[in-house]
């Protein structure tokens, strides 16, 4: 068996079809969002504008959220010591968790070390909890709900992307008897479009499905305390499970979910990736819970975030670039294929000083690749203006086509 | 279907066994380590000594892990913003990659956010790169190991613990042609024996399948650069793939792979659990990073950790209680039945001050649950002291048998 070419085999599929990945090694600058220095292959140094990071807020250099983070090294050091159960529960942990319940109208909240691990672990978890489970699953699921949905051994159904006709459909079809649950997100990340939460849960509630939502991409973000879209809805009591992230909006690192006291108690319980991992440094956990601490008042930087958003599309929109819309704070603009994707991320890079990365598959589906923009409230109007030059210049560079999208 | 009540029965059912886990809410002190505070559930505290950490040598206090990450805060910020893919890569991931790399005397190391997604994300992963692949997993691999090795989707033979014999069989009986892995760990952390690694080293080459091994409860702490039992045992270019972590000794968080550049290149490649979720906090890799190269020379501090294991041992061994001795620096006391084993827990820590968390199934078998000591360098003669009298103490007040168990 050589298995250097089987490993050559599996790189050169990703080389022939031009999506190869190929790691940006930046380094932000505290107080100095979206601004970096790109370290070239070459060792020579770069400014760059970051637009597509995912500290959608900027809160990766909030004052308050440092000022925590040194505050628990200097207090009880570097890491926990320990998995939750074996001497890794800190009075950091609990507060964050409280910090988090009380975001989502929630008896209880479980951290997790990601969001991604939240997902998989609960997700995977379910069926021990309610043997029979039936999970029905958005087409369009992150991939670490996948990955939950796939290996927790139960049946499952995956429903066309936001199809509620279609989820009504499986569901009817399914024993009334069987436990059911939907698993979906409030905000797609790739093309920034919303879940339609209030009919899928109007379903739940005729089918006695429980439902599970990823609000990844919108807490911190949207509601008036930045809980995310089911806040902003007045849905937020309707959900049995909320996902949610510490590592985007919130600027730090780590995921949860918020459920009943119960719940959480179970998962804590049962889930494999929950029991057996060191829990989160306090001093992560303390930076998160001072941002979600602050996020819950300062509507302020929510309002600018969508601002930026709103217009970075009108002024994307107005040079003719395809850009998709949904009203969300994610500004994704197709090329359609990835070695033009490619190229032209490569030139906003070394030209322009302009850090975006492509977007290919799987990620996306094949002819739908892009460039994803992440404006932010730190991203001034020279920094826009600077990337909006620059998109225009590079669209008829390469001479692509100016045509927009179905918003 | 009635959810709540059947949360009810997942949960009392741990409670019947006597096996429902309690967090015990601690807050270490920075250099006062294994000083730490209890906050019991009254809301009142007390102080107490923990027995029961990873944080095997001390390094979460150490200063020059916790001068690191001020820099890194001050400098960068708190979270990476991103995934490794998508603006998450700085050179702070770089430099701990390059770190670990070294340490292993391989060409490349990657980046997890735990050791427990990396066992789990590599596992999983290989059968994409080898199709065909059979899996040889020791029967006492980590959790977060069968985790990887069952979600693979391609074949699994598990051998009988450390069983050579056994794993020959295994391999003899299939297709010679076919792709091989072995799974193994090189130190048992619930036992504390070591891996018959040149063995298992032996048979891979005999059968020309690869090798992977978990040195979670060994870097930092074994090996001259504290690489690991490979390393001591002059086998670390023998194995193919080499996992580690860096939230126990090195004392700060994450986990790593470290193989050929050809093998990181493709797993960060095709692993969903690698590439879907966000990188660690450029701090924390900056923190584990001063940890991983202050570990290399500091070999006073190794011989001190190996040397209070052995006091500990022999001191209760002299007691003639029952641990089991492979002659790792892992103390583990057989009590043999999960309410016992709680309420002795229990007692440590009420009435001495001692935090020595109950291992109970299903992290050990039934009828082998256990109180586990991890001594470390930063624990003196005054805390050997009281514990070996707490225990001495409680062995009789509980009537328990004072019976040697094989080494």
């Amino acid at each position: 068996m050589d298995f250097s070419a089987k490993l050559d085999e599996a790189l050169n599929r990703l080389h022939e079809e031009g999506r190869y990945r190929t790691f940006i090694d930046i380094e932000r600058e505290k107080g100095n969002f979206p601004h970096a220095v790109w370290n070239r292959p070459d060792g020579t140094q770069q400014p760059v504008t970051v637009w597509c990071g995912n500290d959608y807020l900027g809160m990766g250099q909030h004052p308050a959220v440092l000022e925590a983070m040194h505050e628990a090294l200097d207090a009880t050091g570097a890491g926990s010591g320990g998995t939750r159960n074996i001497s890794g529960t800190t009075v950091y942990h609990k507060r964050l968790e409280a910090e988090l319940a009380d975001l989502h109208g929630k008896e209880a909240a479980l951290l997790f070390t990601s969001a991604y691990i939240a997902n998989d672990a609960t997700l995977s978890t379910l069926p021990k909890l309610f043997p029979g489970l039936i999970i029905y699953s958005d087409a369009l699921n992150h991939a670490s709900m996948i990955e939950g949905v796939r290996r927790n051994g139960g049946d499952k159904r995956i429903f066309r992307h936001n199809d509620v006709d279609h989820l009504r459909e499986l569901l009817a079809a399914d024993d009334p008897a069987a436990p059911k649950v939907i698993a979906f997100e409030s905000i797609y990340s790739m093309d920034g479009d919303f879940g339609p939460i209030k009919a899928i849960c109007d379903l739940a509630d005729e089918f006695g499905a429980l439902t599970y939502i990823d609000e990844v991409h919108a807490v911190g973000m949207y509601g008036p305390r930045g809980a995310g879209v089911c806040e902003r809805d007045g849905l937020m009591h309707r959900l049995d499970i909320i996902n949610g992230t510490l590592a985007k909006a919130y600027g730090v690192m780590g995921g949860y979910i918020a459920a009943s006291a119960k719940m959480c108690d179970a998962i804590r319980s049962y889930a494999p990736g929950f029991i057996f991992t060191t829990s989160l440094p306090p001093a992560i956990a303390a930076g998160a819970a001072a941002s979600v601490r602050h996020l819950k008042t300062d509507q302020e930087r929510r309002d600018l975030h969508q601002q930026q958003a709103k217009i970075l599309k009108l002024r994307l929109k107005g040079l003719g670039l395809p850009i998709i819309d949904h009203g969300s704070h994610i500004v994704p603009v197709i090329v359609g294929d990835p070695v033009h994707t490619k190229a032209l991320s490569d030139m906003m890079l070394d030209e322009f000083g302009i850090y975006v990365q492509p977007i290919n598959f799987p990620t996306v589906p094949r002819g739908t690749e892009r460039l994803r923009f992440t404006p932010s409230p730190v991203h001034g109007p020279r920094e826009m203006d600077t990337l909006v030059n620059a998109m225009d210049q590079l669209w008829s560079h390469c001479a692509l086509n100016r045509a927009e999208l179905a918003g």
